[in-house]
């Protein structure tokens, strides 16, 4: 133990040095979890008893401004609040609205999160075939309508919304969307659309804090899946259920996360929904594109393809520059951008979601400026032609 | 839509409402979610990125903290962060601990959440035995072992800390203890007692918010559980392979419960680890027993079958008793005690557990006398014989 206590005495001093020290707060360019307002961190500056009254109103008022929100009727569609990260809904619906025996999805896949979703099915058991799309380009209509015109039966279609458009329609699957990044500031129709669980995520377009996603699912389909999931914890019939009877969470819920989220909601409503969250991310997004084209980027994704939520840039073609080095200057400046990679290419990404504002994306395309230049990477950045 | 929105309008009236008025700090004496300090709450003042070097950090401090204060060998076992309540970790252990065929589990059960691993391995389609024993005393360790010595082969023995105590082992059988309430202030032997997962809850004796629970798993016996589990999301190999190799979560991790833990794991130490937090507990405890007998109410469990985090006491034997008005009157002055019952009997539970001190103890009896006084209920209150 002695040696065990004196590595953990030395951390230990790390810790309390750390919060002696004052924060720099940094601003965050990522997909998530991407920075809320301050109203919406202060929110969380109480304790609620799970099962009070005080809380179980909260519960009850978020469930039915998400319905508003969806733009669906309370009769057909409910609202399934799930303790845990975005994953975990994605996980629920695939577990539950799937039979045990002889389910079959189809996923639609051009990006990581749809092969996420086939990791999803090969850990539970369920056979699932996927049609894969380049990374750089929408969803394939004919070839979607082709595959299902082939006479095969499957149980759901699954697609992620963002990285690619919707499909066609078979009657008896259930059809599925992840619009985790999209929700809230990219019109979705769900009754039109005829999808039948729609799953996103407390701390993304919302912008409340992480510690819970939400599921839209239409009741007439989730209450024909009793039974299915293989699993007690990502359950939505019987996570549903239990919230609609009693009002209260079968497990302990985020109590925090949810205070936070219901001062976001707030929030949201007063920038005007939809309409005034998109127009401001949409005013962002031209904001970076224009800045970044100044510098010399060049985009992932053309045009059409490309949405207002995050973009992908390819890496400067010099040997100056490292992203490491230019990831970690931009961290030093107070700017947070997203690290992960694309699957095929050397890019790095920017998101304009979340508490960010016109001033803030102008900031950080002079904080980037000044990063190249410190690396001594020119401007305009020599880059590889788009697809080369 | 029309008459959905003004639904919605008036719902969201009530809200800006809440939002103006000043909120009353209520007290916590519940099982979970409870109170924790301000500071620790105000340590969720800000957003980090996930992938961010400073939140790396915090993970990984907090990972090496909870070794420590398990007292185990960071060779021998590995501390697991995951995202969610602790239902949740507890679901992961048996999905994980577990081979897709053949797993059978001996759980034994004297309590709701015995029960609820029952539950957990039905969803699954896990085998499970149950030993159940009564609510009201300890595991008959005499019967385990008869069981264990019958020849039957487990795969896992389960049982909950703080409602049991630990039972016999069997070699070849993980054994798995759900300490959820009593980790970091009661003593658990985790190397001695040959442990081999170990769950808890962010939430609960230290003292951060709602939003993940952690695993101690020895990591000769996880690593064994390679595709196990029946689930993407509660798979701990996958999980603490992630962890481990890079340092991040494998999907959004609620950031800012972790940054509250942190915190809260500094208060630990301040108040002297488990010794510092267990005396207080102790002591919170021992003035609500000698408040209530004063009140003349009679607790459920005898003294040696008892702990010091949560008392359940039988209901008062009179007319004007109601109580859902006990409840209430209680939340109206700021005292929230747990208004869930017993499976078997009329009781209702305190916890001194959390951000409580003498002071608040002593608060909540005053207040306790005043709702009776209140109700026209009698002093000292006349209850049933203990066991009748």
């Amino acid at each position: 133990m002695a040696l065990l206590s004196n590595v953990a005495q030395r951390s230990w001093s790390n810790v309390k040095m750390r919060f002696n020290k004052t924060h720099v707060e940094k601003k965050l360019f990522t997909p998530g979890p991407l920075g809320c307002s301050r109203t919406v961190k202060e929110a969380m500056l109480r304790d609620l008893g799970s099962r009070d009254s005080e809380f179980l109103k909260t519960v009850k008022l978020i469930r039915e401004k998400l319905i508003e929100i969806a733009e669906v009727s309370p009769e057909e569609f409910c609202a399934i609040l799930l303790q845990g990260c975005g994953t975990y809904s994605v996980e629920a619906v695939i577990q539950t609205g799937n039979p045990r025996e002889g389910g079959r999805v189809l996923i639609l896949i051009n990006g990581v999160y749809g092969k996420r979703m086939k990791k999803i099915c090969d850990s539970i058991g369920i056979e699932s075939e996927t049609l894969e799309f380049s990374e750089d380009s929408a969803v394939d209509l004919g070839k979607v309508k082709e595959v299902l015109q082939r006479g095969e039966q499957y149980t759901m279609v699954a697609v992620v919304h963002c990285e690619t458009s919707s499909g066609q329609y078979q009657p008896n699957a259930a059809y599925f969307v992840d619009a985790m990044s999209s929700f809230g500031a990219v019109p979705i129709k769900i009754k039109d659309g005829q999808i039948d669980y729609l799953v996103s995520s407390a701390n993304k377009c919302l912008q409340g804090v992480p510690g819970f996603s939400f599921v839209f699912a239409r009741k007439s389909e989730l209450l024909k899946c009793k039974g299915n999931a293989r699993s007690l914890s990502l359950d939505l019939v019987d996570q549903f259920e239990n919230l609609d009877k009693t009002g209260q969470f079968r497990f302990t819920p985020p109590t925090h996360s949810m205070l936070a989220f219901l001062q976001a909601l707030h929030e949201y409503q007063e920038e005007g929904g939809i309409s005034g969250r998109s127009r401001r991310y949409k005013q962002n997004c031209s904001i970076l594109h224009r800045g970044m084209e100044e510098l010399g980027f060049n985009r992932f994704l053309s045009d059409d393809c490309s949405g207002y939520i995050i973009t992908a840039y390819y890496y400067p073609d010099h040997y100056n520059f490292k992203f490491e080095e230019f990831y970690q200057k931009l961290s030093e400046l107070g700017q947070i951008i997203y690290p992960g990679k694309l699957t095929n290419a050397n890019c790095f990404r920017i998101g304009n979601i979340g508490d960010l504002y016109p001033t803030d994306m102008k900031h950080l395309l002079k904080c980037i400026a000044k990063v190249l230049d410190g690396m001594g990477v020119p401007v305009p950045v020599p880059v590889p032609a788009p697809g080369s």
